[in-house]
C-alpha cells in the first residue's frame, strides 16, 4: 500500500475500521462521566519541530486552549519541551513518533544511530521527506529500533509520555509499520492514536486488544478550507461533536520569520495555518463554543490511566 | 590542556605561534597588491545554525558587508544554504568544522552515525556543548572521522568549502584535535584558519609546512565590550589594522524570537549582539571607515588559489 500525500494517510487513520469491543462501559463512563458526553481532546501536534511552535503551543497548554501535545524527539528544540515538561509536570505530551523529516531546507535525522537504521534515512542521511517513500522503504524493525530510542530518548530528559501518535501517519501506512506502531505501546502501556471509523481495512483490527482504547472520532481542518472559512469550519466540527470521544488535532506557531522558513513551499500546516489554529484555539470565541455544547475537555493522561 | 571558555579557546587561536614562512613574497603580492596592502576576510560564523543567522549572512554577503562566512554542517538548517550557495556559487563559503552543540535549549548531534563517533557525544546523544569537555573527550581518530564526514556531506550537498575553520575553537584545544585538523585539512588542499601571533605554543608550529597560508592577525569583538562601545571597536580595529592579512570574525543574526530562543542565557554571540554585528558590517559608516583606511578586502577563496 503506497499512500504518498499527509492528506491521504491521514484519510487512512480517519477510516481504519475497528470493531466494537466487548467493554461494557463507554470510555465517558469508564471516565466517571455520563454515558452520552461529549469527550474532546484539543490536541498540538508538532512541539520540539521549531520554536515558534513550541512558543505557541506552550502558550496554547498553559492557557487550557489545548488539552494535550505530541513531541518529535528527532528535532532540535527537544530540550525546550524537557524544559517545558519539567516545569509543568501536569502537562499532557505524548510522543508524535517521528520517521520523516518533511520540510525544504530544515532537516533531521534519527535518534538511533544512523548504522542502526539504514533504511529510514534518504540520500542525504535525514529521514525521508515523505511518508509515501518511507513506508516504501523503511524496515519494520528498523522502525521499531528508532522509536523505542525516541521513547528511551524522551523518558531520559523527563518527559514521560502520556500517548503515541505519528506524524503524517507513517506508521498507520502499512499493516508492518501499524503492528510496529501497536507492539511498542502495548510494551510501554500507552494509549495510542486510532480511531474507528467505519472501513474495509479489516486486517490491522486483529492488531488491537480489547483493553485498546479506540477514539471515536479525529478531526483536523483540511487543505481545502480557506482563511476566511477558518472559523467557520471549527464551530461547526464543534457542533457536529457526537457522544463519544474525539480528538481534535490542530497545528500551533506563530506566522513569524522561522515558521515561514521552516515550512517554505509547503502550504499545509503552513506557518499562517498554525498561527490561525493558535487564534482560534485561544479565542474567547471557541471556549464560549465548547461551553454553549457542553464539550468536555478530556487528556490523553485520563485515557492512559484506564490502561493500568 | 584544558580550555573551558570560548573565550579561552578563541585567545588560544589568536596566540598560536608560527614562525616566519620561507615565502619570498608576502601574500598580498602573491595576490598581486602592493606588499604593504591592509588585507581583510570579514567572515561571518555560524551558517545553518538558525534561520536568523542565515537570513543576516545572505543578506550581509549579498552586500558585500562580508566577503566570506563558514557553515556548520551538522545543524537543521543546512538545505537552507545549501539552497543560497547554489543560487550563488561564487559565496565564498568555507566550514566551521563542528564538534561541539552550544546551545541550552537547541542542539544537535553529528553527522556521522553515532556509533562511529561516541566519544563526541555527551550523555544525551548531542555534540558536546563545550570545547572544554570536547576536547578532553574526544578521541582524535573520531573527530577525522567526523569532519571528513562534514566536508563529504557538504560536497554532495554543492557547497564546496573554501576554508576550513573550527567553532569555539575546539579543532585549536589540543596539538592531537590540531593535528587532526591540518591534515584534512591538507588532504583536501584548503586554507584553514590560523593565525601568527608569538607565543609559547611551539608543538603546534611543526604540524604546517611551508605552503600554508597563516593570517597575521585574527580580530573579534569580546565579551567587555559594551553594546555602546561597539562602533569605536570596530573603527579602531580598522584604524589599528596592519600591512599583512587579517581576519575579522563576526557573528550576524536578527534579535528575533528564533535566535533569542537558540541563545538563551549565552550573553556571548547573543541575539541582540549578532544584531549588532549585523548592523555595523551593513552600516554606511562602516562601508566608509573600510575606504578611509585603505582596506583592501579579500576571500579565502582568493588565498585557496594561492596553494593550487
Amino acid at each position: 500500500m503506497r499512500l504518498r500525500t499527509p492528506a491521504a494517510v491521514i484519510a487512512f487513520v480517519l477510516s481504519m475500521a475497528v470493531t466494537r469491543h466487548a467493554q461494557t462501559k463507554t470510555i465517558a463512563e469508564r471516565l466517571g462521566y455520563p454515558p452520552d458526553s461529549k469527550l474532546l481532546i484539543i490536541h498540538a501536534d508538532d512541539l520540539a519541530v521549531a520554536h515558534s511552535v513550541d512558543a505557541a503551543s506552550f502558550d496554547a497548554l498553559d492557557k487550557n486552549a489545548v488539552t494535550s501535545a505530541s513531541v518529535m524527539v528527532p528535532c532540535p528544540w527537544l530540550n525546550e519541551v524537557a524544559a517545558y515538561a519539567k516545569n509543568h509536570p501536569d502537562a499532557d505530551l505524548g510522543l508524535h513518533l517521528t520517521l520523516t523529516s518533511e520540510w525544504e531546507v530544515y532537516r533531521w535525522g534519527p535518534v538511533e544511530s544512523k548504522d542502526k537504521v539504514p533504511s529510514l534515512l534518504d540520500s542525504s542521511g535525514y529521514l525521508w521527506p515523505q511518508p509515501g517513500p518511507a513506508a516504501q522503504n523503511i524496515k519494520p524493525e528498523e522502525a521499531e529500533r528508532e522509536i523505542r530510542t525516541q521513547i528511551e530518548r524522551a523518558l531520559a530528559l523527563g518527559i514521560p509520555p502520556a500517548h503515541l501518535d505519528s506524524p503524517q501517519g507513517t506508521l498507520f501506512a502499512t499493516p508492518e509499520l501499524f503492528t510496529v506502531f501497536v507492539k511498542v505501546a502495548h510494551d510501554y502501556k500507552l494509549p495510542f492514536l486510532a480511531a474507528k471509523v467505519s472501513d474495509e481495512r479489516k486486517k490491522l483490527l486483529a492488531l488491537l486488544t480489547e483493553k485498546d482504547i479506540v477514539l471515536d472520532s479525529v478531526v483536523m481542518i483540511g487543505r481545502t478550507v480557506r482563511p476566511e472559512g477558518w472559523k467557520e469550519f471549527y464551530a461547526q466540527a464543534i457542533r457536529d461533536l457526537k457522544p463519544g470521544i474525539t480528538e481534535m488535532i490542530v497545528h500551533l506557531g506563530h506566522d513569524d520569520a522561522e515558521l515561514q522558513a521552516v515550512t517554505l513551499d509547503h502550504p499545509i500546516t503552513s506557518s499562517a495555518w498554525r498561527q490561525r489554529d493558535y487564534d482560534l484555539v485561544t479565542s474567547p470565541e471557541f471556549k464560549k463554543l465548547l461551553e454553549e455544547n457542553h464539550i468536555v475537555l478530556v487528556k490523553w493522561r485520563d485515557l492512559q490511566k484506564l490502561l493500568k
